[in-house]
């Protein structure tokens, strides 16, 4: 067992760190916010506001924040990386760019700590269960050391390669196809709906054919609705899309396709839908196409 | 128990012509070509090769031709509709766009017979095993008399709604869907090839994450062969998104992503893979983004 600081109990970061108290770590959690704080002293949890604090002595440092600017801020302006064991491992599971991530790892392993790019997919259904997948680069040995905290959290652990960065690339590559998925249903229903198609038939057509695609069918309902619930926001993808794309530009891999999507979330955040559900993107396909006569 | 005339023998439409012939109709059998003559006529057709001719006083004619010209060659070059049984009913099955389809059902309705519009998705696969979905658009009455023909070929039988056109606008929406999914899983795996991503660790992550789609499970396999047997060619595509673009500028409904997708199998076609496995949409994505020197 061992002695974790868990900066980030956002919705996703909060059912992690109580899955790794419920495997008998000891977890110090960092939050802005106070309200993780009681959920997250309920679970056995020690509730922090300051990092640097959190990580005295820890073994590990789980960096579950928004983007890599908050992971750095954390890392080196709040020095959290400084107060670890020298021992310790930082495994930094935040959605951020390859090049970010390279430099973050470069830092952290020059102060003598071990390094694990360890992003994640599931969203907060998979956190909440334990069920995530866990994309990772790093050294193997590394790896081994720490799967069974990984595995606290997650229940597809995969090495995607030794260097940190990998993780991150994989990480891309996944948020570039789920955000194409969001865009394109919302393309193809905004259609059927103004050729007069009813869109509950079509979506119970479309989910069982070759058209399908998880996003179709966890967004596809939400579509149809006209103020769902949000479980990931329209901005989400605008950030994710971003980082897809610098990295092709970084790559000279040319993603047109990733690009015409993107366009169709910033415009979604350009109308004022930055905070609504993603699959709200059909909103704008609804403002292009059909105007405020139809 | 009908006499059936069934014409396009090919790839999709020998195996659905053949489970008519198992469920006990009689079918009459037409294609262009010998290569269907021999499994057809073992099943119990009888293969002919003139429309006209085959049309002669059967209960329903089936098109599974290639496109709309070819099934308006039969219907009314070859006056096979004038040959039917007055009681008759057409159903068209090729993948045509909605307003060909509402053009040819109001020349068969105003000679007195009955309309079925009813594309089908599944490919061969399905086809071979009775299990594709079928997508109607006539009025509700033709659709319950002709049901058994259609469960004969299908699994999951919509009826979208009354009007002819409807189930090519639901066909059209399926492809738009299709071309983009296969199209933008080129476009990722092309861009995690040159990060030096493992290509098959990749495909296994994103077959079970949230970024999968039934697409990227299909054809990523594939994606990863320098040759792969042909399921289902590009320039399939570029007929198929050319429908969709049609119809969505018929429509006037912009489709950015579909757009983007179909210069990605125009790009292939031009290359020279006009015939190629769909899959290999991405040696467009590596002839962009790698050139000879890589």
């Amino acid at each position: 067992m061992r002695t974790i600081a868990f900066v980030g109990l956002g919705a996703m970061g909060l059912p992690m760190a109580v899955n790794l108290l419920t495997k008998g770590h000891t977890v110090r959690g960092v939050d802005i916010s106070d309200a993780p704080k009681e959920r997250f002293e309920a679970a056995g949890g020690t509730f922090m506001r300051d990092a640097h604090e959190a990580a005295n002595g820890a073994d590990v440092l789980v960096l579950m924040v928004v983007n890599a600017a908050q992971a750095e801020q954390v890392l080196f302006d709040a020095k959290a990386l400084d107060a670890l064991a020298t021992s310790a491992t930082v495994v930094l599971m935040a959605t951020c760019a390859q090049a970010a991530v390279q430099s973050m790892a470069k830092r952290v392993q020059d102060s003598g700590r071990a390094f694990i790019d360890a992003p994640v997919s599931g969203g907060v259904v998979g956190a909440e269960s334990g069920g995530l997948t866990v994309m990772t680069g790093c050294e193997k040995s590394v790896f081994e050391a720490n799967l069974p905290i990984l595995q606290a959290m997650g229940e597809r652990i995969f090495h995607v390669g030794d260097a940190p960065g990998q993780g991150a690339m994989v990480k891309t590559i996944n948020q570039l196809l789920c955000g194409v998925h969001i865009a394109v249903a919302a393309e193809a229903f905004a259609m059927a709906d103004k050729a007069g198609i009813e869109l509950k038939t079509l979506l119970e057509i479309m989910s069982g054919s070759a058209a399908s695609s998880w996003m179709l069918q966890n967004r596809g309902p939400r579509m149809l609705q006209a103020e769902p619930p949000v479980t990931s926001a329209v901005d989400i993808f605008v950030k994710d899309l971003s980082i897809v794309l610098q990295t092709g530009q970084d790559l000279r891999a040319a993603l047109p396709i990733a690009a015409a999507a993107q366009q169709m979330y910033i415009a979604s955040s350009g109308r004022g839908d930055g905070k609504a559900d993603d699959s709200q993107v059909i909103r704008t396909y609804r403002a292009l196409n059909q105007g405020d006569k139809s």
